[in-house]
């Protein structure tokens, strides 16, 4: 057997070629309760200033400021108090000279009004049977009064399209009458399991067998990502099966995902199939650790991504290939973001591709710190678990040590900037 | 009018009375496949061992060792072929001496096997009608073959109850069998916005009102954490609606969270409220911008929060008294983690209380960065939507100045440790 020869491409390269398929969602409408994670597929616009109406920001006294003009401690001013509002109601009366209207936090000013006075500064009495206030200071025109506008001016744009809609957004989103809201239709990710080898999560064990855990995982990356997951069952490694499977399955589905089957083995049947199905290798090898066999081909403008079968290399495929891939036609931060940690335990490996290592970082009041997860073979299997981040340590280095700057891709945070270089 | 004097609590001891009172949950089972996010209520623990029999890490040759002592480049060792296994199958022959199996990656190591060749160390020859191998070097027992159990021992602790359940997480699940997960019943929490001058998103707006926006920020703000918010709808400023409302909910929900009503001014009832229920004020002012009229009170046992109307303060109000109130009871991690940045622009105001600045961080190459998202005014309507952090400024500090080191809370990583002082 003539073992194939697979030229590796750089992850800034793969990244490249994958965006180049971009995916063609269509526009769909929920209601703001449900939008929560999904991706504004329009701008949001002001409908109204903010404050819609000249307003108080206070709990006080709406007055004429030329009425207090000489008010002073020695020689305190006595304003009638007329009404009394809250927010939500708007005042009846006109306020004329020396008189006030009694306002709560939000309530629009009355007309007439051209200050507000805080409770603090007013001594409330009374004169003769009416309710008067008594001011030893005095105020200047608009003083205390949150106008019209000054936030936000009708048709201001304030959020752009392919932002995702977090807590916040829904805050603006429910202040401008967005009750129906835009987002972008969830991208279908069919996703077979391959291999002879793979129970299900439900059956006993078997000799030979183990159970299928990429294909769930991968699902629960795509949920993550904003996509749609559709687990379509495991595949034997069988040439017929997995071609009839693939060829029928990419159809319905805005991109397919496999695990399993790409690599150089006598039953990894994936590299004959897109030959077979006429679809275009786009790459069949990364210099990266783990997840170099990682294959992604084209076929009619619909990717087809082949994962490794091994859980981390399947896990890092998925975020570094599937992520940018799903989140590019719908929002502007399709990365995960970098940054720099320090490196809190030796990593004695050497490096021959850019390695990807699962890792939780910390961050102490001292700065950002990085473990790897799965140093030990003894956690080797919840390593992914326990990760919140990659370490990149770049190919053709030695090991690392503890107090090393490294750099960081954050599974937490994602970002507008491409982290590769190509 | 005299205007209440409160005392206001530091927000460590606020979260300490908060937590207090802990949720009633109970276990629940759902299906892996909708498991993502949810809280794991039980520890995982491996039903078998990892990996569960001897097998190879390779494509290439099982064979026995010692017939492989003498070899060399000079003197090859051709072994015969008798059998060939993908991953999934079981040899049907056990190796004697001179004999190999070829074997696939993953594949369960034949009877009388004590090793395994790569492909790349083999040649592959005939002789007469028979497939055999040549072997220039010698092979140690147990070389290239994973040994059942070295990566988990059956029985081994896996994650611990309490962790949110991730995509790394359900990899796990899935390899040891849990197909359906014991996690925690969703904490319900009631919602009411009060105020008179709310509108309904979908109403137009009208003279002094305003739309909505607290409820639907809140309720996403609990979705987030885990919980399951129930929005009650709208209640105008009026005693007894307000009364009747909360005194009915709280009975059937597991906490009750209102919006607004919860200063000073003439129309905020909660107080009032909260006393006729006989429901004991946990505190009534905390020391903290915005926010500092949240309110907690207690009534057999349940919690009803009362957030301020106003849409920052309820959103502070949300993530540093509901979010470890809420998670506490399921989880590990119920703080939002505390690390420190460096300020990229002035913030030249003082701050008599610890001031929680909405702010978006930025990882550089060169370190954690962090920008104030509401310094101007223009973009106060917007700073919620744009923040994914606070800053924390302490109380009794002036202005803070680009360059300085901050500490802030990132909205998107939990942690276990309470950031504030007691």
């Amino acid at each position: 057997m003539v073992v194939e020869r697979r030229k590796p491409i750089s992850i800034g390269e793969a990244v490249v070629r994958v965006l180049q398929y971009p995916l063609q969602l269509e526009v769909e409408h929920v209601h703001i309760g449900t939008s929560l994670d999904r991706i504004l597929a329009e701008d949001v616009v002001a409908d109204h200033d903010v404050p819609p109406f000249d307003r108080s920001p206070y709990d006080g006294f709406a007055l004429r400021a030329e009425d207090t003009r000489h008010a002073s401690t020695d020689s305190p001013v006595t304003l009638e108090v007329i009404e009394e509002i809250g927010a939500g109601q708007v005042a009846k009366q006109k306020i004329e000279a020396g008189q006030a209207i009694r306002i709560m936090t939000g309530a629009a000013i009355p007309e007439g009004a051209t200050a507000v006075s805080m409770f603090e500064v007013v001594k409330e009495t009374k004169r003769d049977t009416k309710a008067t206030i008594e001011l030893k200071r005095s105020f200047k025109e608009g003083q205390n009064i949150a106008k019209q506008g000054e936030d936000t001016e009708e048709g201001s744009m304030l959020i752009q399209k392919g932002t995702i809609i977090t807590p916040g957004v829904i805050a603006i989103l429910s202040t401008f009458g967005y009750s129906n809201v835009s987002v972008w239709r969830k991208p279908r990710i069919g996703i077979y399991a391959t291999g002879t080898e793979l129970l299900d999560i439900d059956e006993p064990l078997q000799p030979g067998k183990i159970r299928n855990s990429n294909a769930y995982m991968i699902a629960a990356q795509i949920r993550n990502m904003g996509g749609e997951p559709v687990y379509l069952g495991k595949l034997a490694d069988d040439f017929q099966t997995c071609f009839e499977a693939v060829k029928s399955s990419i159809e319905v589905y805005d991109a397919l995902i496999t695990t399993g089957g790409v690599s150089v083995g006598d039953f990894d049947y994936l590299p004959d199939i897109y030959q077979e199905l006429g679809a275009r290798t786009l790459f069949n090898k990364i210099a990266m650790r783990p997840g170099s066999v990682t294959t992604v081909a084209e076929l009619n403008g619909k990717l087809l991504f082949g994962l490794s079968g091994n859980p981390s290399a399947c896990f890092v495929g998925g975020e570094l290939l599937v992520r940018p891939f799903i989140l590019k036609s719908m929002q502007s931060n399709p990365f995960l973001a970098k940054t720099r940690a320090t490196l809190s335990k030796d990593f004695p490996k050497p490096n021959p591709f850019t390695r990807l290592v699962r890792s939780q970082v910390n961050y102490s009041p001292k700065g950002v710190y990085v473990t790897p997860t799965g140093l030990d073979k003894s956690s080797s299997v919840t390593a992914i678990a326990e990760a919140d981040a990659f370490i990149i340590l770049p190919g053709g280095t030695r090991g690392f040590m503890a107090g090393d700057e490294v750099d960081v891709m954050l599974f937490s945070k994602e970002s507008s900037s491409n982290p590769w270089e190509v």
